[in-house]
């Protein structure tokens, strides 16, 4: 694995570190990806099915390089934009997009496979269906359907015992379609915090998505595909007998959700904001910093867990957390920093200028407020690489 | 005040309508927004002070053109990238930096005055001054200085009685800098919702101001501007006594949170977004759609307020709210239209593939995961004018 040559050899020689970047600014923690990516290959390549990361959390190349360094493999996307993008920028062909298929991107979809695209794309209704095969018709490369399969009442899809499932899969067949399989997402796990009732979600996720392919094959479908996914599932699942494939997203970075449900240390997250003093009220306990929402995003994922993050945990500039110390509220461009409610521990002194970092509590989120990856690497300050990241729709 | 000529000629002819227009998108109502800066401008001119918006709501200059369409006037920004992209862009040379400054952004804040900008910053301590004054020093031109002071409690600044305010003043000047004046924000008028006590939290952002002001004429410095500035507070005070200056940003689109404010109905709010319907749940009373987080934005700021509007009010194709029907969840690229909790009303049939449009809670945090508007104008559904945003810091 090799970094853009030139680029990254001038960053290293004469580039901004953290006490020179402007803030606010995202940082990467290339090693803290990296160890986290092994960690999850590892355990699904374990498992004897693949791992289809979902690239809607790194929306980069670059990122995406790192868990492909041979090429391009299997990837998941939750746009037609980021499919068109890793397509594009990095020759990426076997795309699965996880989001139902709004009929009139249809069109779209199909051009996906006129490029070269092995397109999968995700439906739950024979309207669906029969839009994108009228858009399809013709076409020498087409989509094919993964059905969405609801597992736990989360989200869309159709319930495995649902006798739409058959109706729906006929549709696909009947609009000139290949049904590539089923697909579901745990949803649900977000909201766990114990590794057996981790494990048993991770169980329902298998036998609804099992149960839903057994069910159309029973009807004469062929369903090569069985997909499931959620990062709090893929690291607890203990069998996934029946399953041909793990989709993941959030996992190559962590956030403070994640370590909330029991995923990840706080020390395995990956991305943070850098950030820097610009005022102190010490009679309200308070620190005042450059990244508000506009640079942490609104999320507020763990205001339901156990530990209440606020906007996110702060760290100091090596990235170890400082005790008891959150972004307690945040304006557009203000963090107001405070200690945890509760804690008995000291202020402490960051006079205005002193930089920090903070850990998000959704990397997805966070990760959409920034154009860019600083990433540093080892236990040097230097920033190594800018990795770009995608937006739009 | 005319349109880009030719792109806007061209748009109007075979441009797309918000039926073609791919979803999610963000709309803009030009006629709302005309009509929103027309009321508070002749609020503001009533009371013979001067409006300076803050364009972190809509980072935008041809939004900017629609404020000041004989050409550029006095703005507030909440990044130096803001500053220099209204330079640039529009020509403006009047900015007021309202966000407290990192002493190691203070060469850019120099670069910009040597490129042709009045720019005041903001500024709490004497550090930050003497690391301006440092930075500026032998520059032709640097910036003024504006003191933030906090009047009630709700963020940073001196309180207008704090002995710190003359010292700052002080420093300010010992630094070669200029004293332009003081700057505060009625934050906590974001809590209220009662016109009375809106009125008072704009006699108490008023007096702080102008006491603070009067303090440093005091002892001896000159304090030609007083700004003050929240929207609500903007749009409620009485009497401006002794200010020479309103900021507000959020006016121009307003809000759900604004209505729940009381400062605006809801027909007033001129930015929606787009979505499309891609799964429905009937049992779960549920309608899926294409705007998730990632288009409206994690922002709940009506959670707190007496009508909870989830992740914004569904309106139909024209702009019309449908009821009590919000989008109550929110996943990446998922929203889960419902009706609001309590309602009595029966959950209208939306098929898969029908097109609507979501007000959003708050509008900068909507806009800012949007890359442009797509502008309508009158009743007519197509879209006029593709107006950029910019982002970043």
């Amino acid at each position: 694995m090799t970094e853009t040559g030139d680029e990254s050899q001038r960053l290293q020689e004469s580039g901004p570190d953290l006490h020179s970047l402007p803030s606010p600014a995202l940082v990467l923690d290339r090693d803290r990806m990296d160890r986290n990516v092994a960690r999850l290959s590892a355990l699904i390549a374990g498992h004897g099915v693949t791992l289809r990361p979902h690239l809607k959390t790194a929306k980069s190349i670059d990122a995406a390089r790192r868990i492909h360094p041979d090429g391009p493999g299997p990837i998941t996307v939750s746009t037609l934009a980021e499919a068109e993008y890793f397509a594009r920028e990095g020759g990426y062909t076997d795309i699965t997009y996880a989001v139902g298929l709004d009929p009139a991107k249809a069109p779209r979809a199909v051009a996906l496979c006129d490029a070269g695209v092995d397109l999968k794309v995700t439906l739950e209704t024979a309207a669906q269906a029969a839009a994108l095969g009228e858009a399809a018709r013709g076409a020498p490369r087409k989509p094919a359907v993964m059905i969405e399969i609801d597992c736990d009442g989360h989200r869309g899809g159709l319930t495995p015992d649902d006798p739409a499932l058959v109706e729906v899969a006929r549709a696909v067949v009947s609009a000139g379609l290949t049904l590539a399989g089923v697909l579901t997402h745990a949803g649900a796990s977000y909201d766990l915090n114990d590794p057996e009732a981790l494990a048993q979600a991770a169980k329902n996720e298998r036998a609804s998505a099992a149960s839903a392919a057994e069910t159309l094959r029973a009807s004469g479908f062929e369903c090569p595909v069985v997909s499931v996914g959620s990062t709090p599932t893929a690291h607890f699942a203990r069998d996934l007998t029946g399953v041909t494939e793990v989709r993941a997203g959030v996992f190559m970075f962590f956030d403070l959700v994640m370590h909330g449900i029991g995923v990840c240390a706080v020390d395995d997250i990956a991305v943070s904001v850098l950030t820097t003093v610009i005022g102190t009220k010490p009679a309200k306990g308070w620190i005042l910093v450059d990244a508000g929402w506009m640079a942490l995003s609104r999320d507020r994922g763990t205001s339901k867990q156990a530990i209440d993050q606020g906007y996110g945990l702060v760290c100091d500039l090596a990235g170890n957390a400082l005790g008891d110390l959150i972004v307690d509220q945040a304006n557009q461009e203000h963090g107001i920093v405070a200690l945890r409610s509760g804690s008995s521990a000291a202020l402490p002194d960051l006079p205005v200028g002193i930089r920090l970092r903070v850990l998000p509590n959704h990397a997805c989120a966070t990760g959409a407020q920034h154009d860019a990856y600083n990433v540093v690497a080892g236990s040097s300050e230097q920033i190594v690489a800018v990795w770009p990241r995608m937006r739009g729709w």
